[in-house]
């Protein structure tokens, strides 16, 4: 009989996790009210870390471009087993800012990032309208970084299910109410027993066991979902991140001529309103930025809770024995899905991990 | 055996006409693929023929004034029969503005209704803030018009269907190809028999009718559904129209704390999609007039198709024999339900109309 492995939470890393477990043998529980819901659903999807990349934060840059190396592969083999394209787009990202400060902003990153050893151009206002016509004359200068990429973050979610449905993974639509070795509670009242539980429930990680209590905190993302009408300016082809007099703001192209903007950051606990102030400056940043958007349709506006952690790398490692934590990614899901799943892979079988992933182990806070 | 009406839309006009005339004894089927959807669904609400008023348009201020006066009768009788509360909100409606030229245009609407002996009150912008104190400092003149209403539409049109459900009204959930005197033809190719045929199918009417053609035309519409949030400022009591730098914004609060704000207006067609410029300016304008609505949520964005007429009246009346119209209501669907469906029911029972009607008549354009 394979070992019986609960996942708790239905996000893209929790099926990340679930799909691989499944795959190497492992009988795989998902515990999720609403998989693929959540932060996962509202993510803009940037495979980004060196356009992400801060000074003091260079183990969240190795960690990312540890996950970024691995995420083609990752795509290939999940849509060879889910049938279905998950969504990955390859053009590229540009940095572009607006005033004096933001473009001073964007020079010290490439300096910074040169100094790493990171692939990273400098262009001009006129250069970027080059690559990107859409952008409007406010762009001064930028960053031109070919290989930090994007996801369709909710083609993405439909492979991940598949693959997982394709491997037999059973999933359970109740929420967890305490992970323990050994067992998961349910709110239902239920108890499933598990050889080794992972927790991977995002934001909602810490009220799942005392161990996380004050390390994952919510911070509430809004984005903007538009698309292309006749007569505008079709939307770029890269990823286009700005910063507008400091304000950041990011553009993701989608299939079908759609846009995904976002940026909006709050620390207010768990709440999911759409406010209207923060759709406000999402649109004007925007259009400052490439003012064509104008004319787009708005289709959808939504929120989700980005999980926090106190620095910005996940969490991931033992717990406890039998505990497993892969949660705390931030702004960071999608693109450490990969790293996170091999991670958690290797731990269930007792090997070593990846170097670039041992700065997440969970005990660094003690 | 009842004589057999079918009514073509069912929006707050098909609906009032269906309801009154299966009261008074038709057989009664309406004809409509999403009954209480369309314009109808996206409404303000406002019940606001002093505050739209116009020079000039004397004849529009004169249905519209004569319809409100039915309002409360015809909401008590609907709650009667739908056994819920229609919605309707009686505490008035201020207009107001914020630049010289905004309150020089209040003023001289403020003369035009005084010498038409309308109830108009000029305030100055603290005694506006003294009715409302959610309204903003950019606010420096207003006129109260306490006898200018609003009600709330989805209650409206969740009353008017069980109204409709309890006077034996029959749905048919198919849209009409054609209306002819006697029969309607049916996208789906059946035939529906008539006695007499009411086509009241909004901007989509002269569609349905060669009659019509070049007579009634799409003008969309944007609103956006607010939520007050604990922390910010309640909504406002009353209707508020505003005039921001000459443009035009309207913000009609809602039961629970909810907040509709309107206006955009753009004749392209049957478009329907919601543009994120006219969503960025309808959160600006509104702002600007209550600025505690940054701190909103944002619940709902959408766009509706006002069916507009050549002169702002809509055509009600008989087109050929068996064939009435009561279309082309533009802003003032919800207003004119009552009179439109008194006017029809005194057409279907050779009963002299009330004298406002008289200049709808849809012959006045031949």
């Amino acid at each position: 009989m394979s070992k019986a492995v609960v996942v708790v939470g239905g996000g893209v890393i929790g099926l990340s996790i679930a799909w691989r477990a499944a795959a190497a043998g492992f009988r795989v529980r998902v515990v999720d009210p609403a998989p693929g819901s959540g932060s996962s659903w509202v993510a803009g999807g940037m495979l980004a870390p060196v356009t992400e990349a801060w000074p003091g934060e260079e183990d969240v840059l190795a960690l990312g471009a540890a996950s970024l190396r691995r995420w083609p592969e990752f795509a290939a083999r999940l849509q060879a087993e889910a049938g279905r394209d998950p969504g990955l787009h390859t053009a590229g990202t540009l940095a572009v800012g607006v005033d004096a400060a933001d473009r001073d902003e964007l020079a010290r990153l490439a300096e910074y990032l040169t100094s790493l050893g990171r692939e990273v151009h400098q262009l001009t206002g006129r250069e970027l309208r080059g690559l990107e016509p859409s952008l409007g004359p406010a762009v001064r200068g930028g960053l031109n970084v070919p290989g930090d990429l994007s996801v369709d973050n909710r083609l993405f979610l439909a492979a991940l299910r598949a693959a997982c449905a394709a491997n037999g993974v059973e999933f359970i639509a109740v929420a967890a109410a305490e992970t323990l070795p050994g067992k998961v509670l349910l709110d239902n009242g239920s108890i499933l027993d598990s050889e080794v539980t992972v927790l991977a429930a995002g934001a909602w990680s810490a009220r799942l066991h005392p161990g996380l209590a004050g390390l994952i905190r919510p911070v509430k993302g809004e984005i903007l979902r538009l698309r292309h009408r006749r007569g505008a300016l079709p939307p770029p082809t890269r990823t286009v991140r700005g910063s507008v007099r400091g304000k950041p703001i990011y553009l993701v192209p989608r299939p079908d001529n759609g846009l995904v903007l976002g940026a909006t950051q709050y620390e207010a606990g768990f709440d999911t309103d759409v406010v209207a102030g923060g759709v406000r400056d999402l649109l004007l940043h925007a259009e400052e930025l490439m003012p064509s958007i104008a004319e787009y349709a708005l289709v959808e506006t939504a929120a989700g809770l980005r999980p926090g952690s106190m620095d910005n790398l996940p969490l991931l490692g033992w717990l406890e024995p039998g505990l497993l934590v892969a949660a705390g990614h931030h702004r960071n899901g999608v693109l450490l899905a990969p790293v996170t799943a091999e991670v958690v892979l290797d731990l269930l079988a007792d090997k070593e991990i990846t170097p670039e992933a041992k700065a997440a182990d969970p005990g660094r806070s003690r």
